[in-house]
């Protein structure tokens, strides 16, 4: 067995979601989930099937993120994962939605940095191990970087 | 540290469920949600108590998937993890009732594929890295493959 | 990239909580779930931002314990992960309070064990991979076991 | 406006869940949630459609089920109810679902009790005010009965 | 005690939600609830503090929108009711986030259609006993309505 | 049938949630759900079971409260409902565990306010329609009430 980094490949504003399911129902049931928290929203869900026709299952609103959630499930290739890639929303909008779709076991991560997805590469099958999401931190925040991040998330209005 | 593949003991029809959880009263709550999800089900769970007395907890209502939940906790014998074992319902039956469970933090996966876990193993202790869930997938799903997908899943009365 | 684990610093009676988040509304929601769900508890959360300013965001109600998140999450810094740690409540108090926070993705652990987290360290970044909470099972309880278990849950009032 | 009693029509060991929803999707998706909860469940379901086309919207697996739905909404018809009528299956296995369920507002009552709907009803339309579900109480359990009603959980399997 | 009809005063596309909750946090928190999980929704959400300075708590991020759920609020005037009115968002894409604010008790109603609350009145208070959702339903759907039905939950992109 | 308001009678510290339930269980259940989130809450919870025994079911930690949740429950006597009355804690620190409790179909309010519930009483049975929470709002908050709200989230520490 072999740990192996594979990079997401993704334009810089493209939110990407990672996690864990087990059914092929995946991709419908992701797609009505999503499209019922944004209605508007441009994505492209890919899911790879581990057993049967063994194929990866797609779906989405838009063709280049569809395409893009088929490369990189090709390139991570790990049983029963799923990756869904969005424009025009934040992970937070679909998050309570995707947690909640049954046949998902768990969500690796959310995120719009670049993104690397350790996977165990053995004769069996392919396993996602963890992500590496964006860069590490340089500094602890003080207090007027606090004062700043209060007032960015209430100047955003997300925060009250 | 060694990372080590773990591969669970199982009938090729039964579906397992592993989690992390942390608390004793796991195979209890875990025994309790499965039963009021799915009344008739069969079932045994596992779980590694990770301090005190350190024992492996189990519970279920089939005492030959009690045997296999032990034994598989046996050998992965990661810190504070259950396997869930059951015959006669699916993973999204009880996936929902075990995502609540207060004490449940997350589920790793659900599937009746083969299954291997890959365990981190120290001098302190050991813990879940990540699953090998299945098989790679081996192409891509066509237009063909998306209307059988879709009749399957009507089929069966998954989707309307 | 190389497998180091962190150790994670803390009293013995401190229980802690590693999760993976993605958005630096994370300090403010998980203080706000923190408090709602038990006014009185004492914590100290921090966040790794991991993109941007890139600091350690933190809050919480108690200095020691904000100190000892921040040191912990500077000494593990993976991104966007965060670590809660807390006295004179369990992780079931807050538990179901966490797992609905919008930004949170997923819940590695909650434990007051000893706790190793495996982390990937790449060039590009650092990623969690799972965490060695606790020492190995010795044993499986036997039928006087399960009846210690049933009471014990029953004397400190949590199963009725 | 006149408060009018509707009693519910069903057979003696039939379950019914009543709620209040608010989109067309509503048979649809509660059709999918009860069978993704109990895979050989039995049942219908009935909407009031209250704007536009205002039909009844039904679905379900048993023939006289989704008959006895139908008329029984037929009689309420108040506007955005829905009513789920089931055999084989309790309240408890569906109940999380139906509560997930996002056009769902709110569950009025569960129950296999005689029942009786108590609807505002207006010019311009109907609506429920809430419901008797079953027959008052004759007193108040003692210890005896306290002991029996642990025993009987612990009986059926629902309590450990 | 009387019974009254209090109709709510909106346009004719905009939809309201009518629920139950108890805490003066309540506006600040369906103020992030709902720009959570829809960032650029215009809205106004009105709440009845029921005891203290007894007055009607208000935000929103539309001056009309909360004008009018003020208005609403003043005519209903039940003890720890609110109201939200929005413009270019639907009622599914907020409901699981609102369900899960935990002040919120329960959720009336949610609708685009004419709207009128049912109001017990009393000399010590007001408290919703329920709401009449729009027209009666005028027949039920055969099978060329369900055809219908399925097809136009295809079109709008809502099923699969 | 006859529309009646009874008063719930209680300290005026003490915080009162009702609901509607279907099941037995259901004082164990949310026995162990409120214990879970708060370990030292005292409470009383009593259930008016709505066949077999009819008997009013009822648990907690503290005699007074069991006593006066008994009382409570005897005036109102409404099938298949419960109340359940807590000191030292608060209702949204209890509430989103009660609303998961897979018998809980609705809570009707939670308050520490003077609190009548409206009951439908007929020959066949009673049934809670609503309940009048409080007292009436007198004016709607100004620019100034504004900030003295925010401000006393922040101080009292619910709000960041």
């Amino acid at each position: 067995m072999e740990l192996k980094r594979v990079e997401v490949e993704k334009d810089s504003e493209t939110n990407v979601i990672i996690g864990q399911s087990h059914f092929i129902k995946t991709v419908e049931d992701i797609y009505e989930a999503v499209v019922t928290s944004v209605p508007d929203i441009e994505f492209g869900v890919a899911f790879c099937e581990a057993s049967g026709d063994r194929l990866i299952r797609y779906d989405g609103t838009d063709e280049r993120l569809k395409d893009q959630a088929v490369k990189n499930a090709e390139k991570i290739n790990a049983g029963h994962f799923f990756i869904l890639m969005m424009d025009g929303a934040f992970p937070i909008n679909v998050m309570d939605a995707l947690k909640s779709v049954p046949e998902v076991c768990r969500i690796y991560c959310a995120t719009a940095n670049p993104l690397e997805v350790v996977v165990a590469d053995a004769e069996s099958g392919r396993g996602i191990m963890g992500v590496i999401d964006g860069s590490p931190t340089i500094g602890v925040e003080d207090e007027e970087d606090k004062e700043e991040r209060k007032e960015f998330l209430q100047t955003i209005g997300y925060k009250r």
